[in-house]
């Protein structure tokens, strides 16, 4: 079994970033630039925002941070987010999801240049991809295809299981999948019997947030397993939605939690930074 | 094996429209209307309009065409698109695709006001379906779930074949698929031993436009078979991707061609003109 670490991935972006920084450097006149929203102090959007920060800089590129209170009014939130999103020296916008409840979360996405979308959230964004035109894909959808395309794992007619229908991982992985030749087969929490459907899949993809519960049953022999999922234990562990010890010894290939795909995605998201400040690399 | 005729469920959508059509009537004041919209006189389109102003018409509302000739410059185009798009006794768009090479298709789309846009190809209405927010999905693909719900198919949990990728059946059938909780594999040319893959669709659904190509070495025992492909064989005969004489026997229900989802569309195509029309019955 081959371990698929996302670390000579995100490596590997981050030396095409390097290469082609000081161009567009040159061209701003500055650095790229990501801004970084949040409101309140949720746990899994710090650890998220840290390693994006530290990720961009450490390619050599700037990040900052705007944190407003949990409580934040709608009005005040959608003055400031209007001038972040307007503000000429921020090349991209990386907004923390779920908003709380009284922000009107579809409407701001709406609102996004799309151009500075770095994560592919906006209704432009989502058309583009759906429709196969142009435009960033979410960021953690992108690091699974970067991801097996370093390990030159073939997607051409291959059968992929993707299991998860979210708009965030399930259904852009469906279509950059498909873009790649792909036989794509979409499951989720109502598809029956699903360890028979999911054995059928010569690679699985696993983005269902439930810790540990692939194991061997619901993979076929060889499979190529990538484990989306970021999940906590009963013991307080980080883990991913597949039991890695079962699956070992029947998959050709795993990603590990932590080190996998999550490795891979502050990477994308660096990329796309340094795409959303030239457009013309795209 | 039942076959599944698209007229029972055209008429069930009609008398839908017909029962909701006064209150639009004295709401607005007047019939809703569509404008179709086509350059040059490709017979497809002729025949497609045809039918979609007859039903239109049948259903108690009013449809027009719009017709320049295929060398249209791109200018003078665009500013009658513009008109049409903008005028306030217009409720609906259909725009005959593809348009002549010399249009930008991709920009005079985008312009589209995406509430008129019944049959949902505006990047507005596909980032809606995509996101499960909300607005038009294409009618064909629409009328699809239409039939499969009007002779109570079942969609939860099953296992369903797409076959065909493209933005106007594949991807938004997948889409609305999912939505009914249905498992999809999409299918396409690239697609590794397609008929081990298609045979283990509990519904299999094809919009290939290929002559009687899915024979019954395609689909597995008692299969729902749904043939979206309008074709001409080398007969000069109209019909599916499916050889309905070679699956009748095995498969357990199978919609015709002609008579079956083509038969649906329009009147797809008549419903959301009327919602178009007033929204409030969105």
């Amino acid at each position: 079994m081959r371990e698929l670490n996302g670390r000579p991935v995100a490596e590997a972006i981050g030396e095409e970033i390097k290469e082609k920084l000081p161009g567009v450097e040159m061209m701003l006149g500055r650095k790229p630039k990501l801004a970084v929203i949040r409101c309140g102090e949720k746990p899994e959007d710090l650890s998220y925002e840290r390693n994006a920060i530290r990720r961009i800089r450490e390619f050599g590129m700037e990040a900052e941070s705007i944190v407003f209170p949990e409580d934040v009014n709608d009005n005040i939130f959608q003055r400031a987010f209007g001038k972040i999103n307007e503000d000429k020296r921020t090349d991209g916008i990386l907004l923390m999801r779920p908003l709380p409840p009284q922000l009107n979360e579809g409407f701001i996405i709406s609102c996004m240049d799309s151009e500075k979308d770095v994560d592919g959230i906006s209704p432009v964004n989502a058309a583009g991809l759906y429709l196969g035109t142009d435009g960033f894909a979410p960021c953690t959808a992108q690091a699974v295809v970067e991801l097996l395309k370093y390990y030159k794992i073939s997607l051409a007619g291959k059968n992929v299981g993707i299991i998860g229908r979210s708009n965030v991982v399930g259904k852009p992985l469906s279509m950059l999948l498909l873009k790649e030749d792909a036989t794509v087969t979409i499951c989720h929490s109502r598809t029956a019997e699903l360890q028979k459907v999911s054995r059928r899949a010569d690679i699985l993809i696993s983005a269902i947030g439930r810790p540990r519960m692939i194991n061997s049953d619901y993979i076929k022999r060889s499979c190529v397993v990538i484990d989306v999922g970021i999940n906590t234990d009963r013991d307080g562990k980080l883990c991913g939605d597949v039991d890695f010890e079962d699956c070992r010894l029947k998959a050709s290939a795993i990603t590990p939690v932590p080190g996998g795909v999550g490795a891979v995605t502050t990477a994308v998201l660096a990329k796309h930074l340094l795409l959303a400040a030239n457009r013309d690399l795209l």
